[in-house]
């Protein structure tokens, strides 16, 4: 068995960002020279998290907006009272989910057609990291 | 360790249908021969999920509504403006979730006593895949 | 390849309940003795579910209020004429979602600054089991 880990360092220009890393995911499949296996990708702060689902900018827009209305940024969550003013960040992490396994076929990305891996930044502007990791043979 | 990874192919008759593949799963997971691992189980699919909940038809009918709910059908998204009329689905798969691990003990699915696995079709009628990986030895 | 497997027994005094496990997690962890690995964290009945997020009291309340918002309780879901009162349970479940595989680097838990492993329950006031395994070598 083979392990293989890598941390990504994002740090988005705005607050909100969605991030297609569907590439730097894929190299590092690459490197961690691993046939068959099993790769995590998770984000490490609790403000951000990881989706896999289409590069269309139109869907992009829709899938932040709606986001936005189920979670939406307001002045009077608890959390506030502690100096924070991120509360809907952390919800909206919590309905995309902050983690993603995708499968390692053949040494590469075992992905469906239309499959990409984006990072959500909900409270950008800052050093966050992605851990990810290979696990195999 | 070792690995064992197959493609299910689903094509359900209407657009939106939930189906039970835990039969088909612990079917791969005894092919699979692992004693102690772990499966992957993840719609390749951007408009399909994968849900580990109750076989009772009342609460599927609830699920299906309530996702209808929170992430309605409407002909004003703007990945419609592409042609496309399924944005909704996109969204129903990110509120469920487009995979699951599956623990493997003593060679077969280590499920709680009323977990089943059910394929959530958002968007159907053709032909899609989910792919199966067992990890482990 | 090593693989080893804990189960915990979660009875909770309160119906709704966020417990915080990231020390149980991280002990099962180190009796488990691997270096590099994925730590799987299941819950194994579909009324509770595993988020990881910040050990905040404001923001643990605004994160149980706003699940009931998104999913109420309500006696009018058809799940209820099976006799059963907690069709919101299963659905909150699937908001939270059930699990999270926890990266395993150097023999510990890799987590963010802030990570912090919650069982939440929906439905509680009886025994329930989650599942942790942990694979790698």
């Amino acid at each position: 068995m083979r392990a293989h880990t890598e941390y990504l360092v994002m740090n988005t220009r705005k607050r909100h960002e969605l991030v297609n890393i569907t590439e730097q995911i894929a190299d590092i499949v690459r490197r961690a020279a691993i046939g068959e296996g099993m790769c995590l990708v998770s984000a490490m702060h609790i403000t951000a998290g990881i989706w896999v689902n289409d590069e269309e900018d139109g869907l992009k827009t829709d899938f932040m907006e709606w986001l936005d209305q189920l979670a939406p940024a307001r002045p009077d969550y608890r959390h506030h009272q502690t100096g924070e003013d991120n509360a809907d960040a952390h919800l909206k992490r919590t309905l995309v989910h902050h983690q993603v396994i995708l499968p390692v076929t053949n040494g590469a990305l075992d992905l469906g057609p239309w499959e990409q891996v984006f990072y959500t930044e909900f409270d950008g502007r800052r050093k966050k990291r992605i851990v990810v990791k290979v696990l195999g043979e």
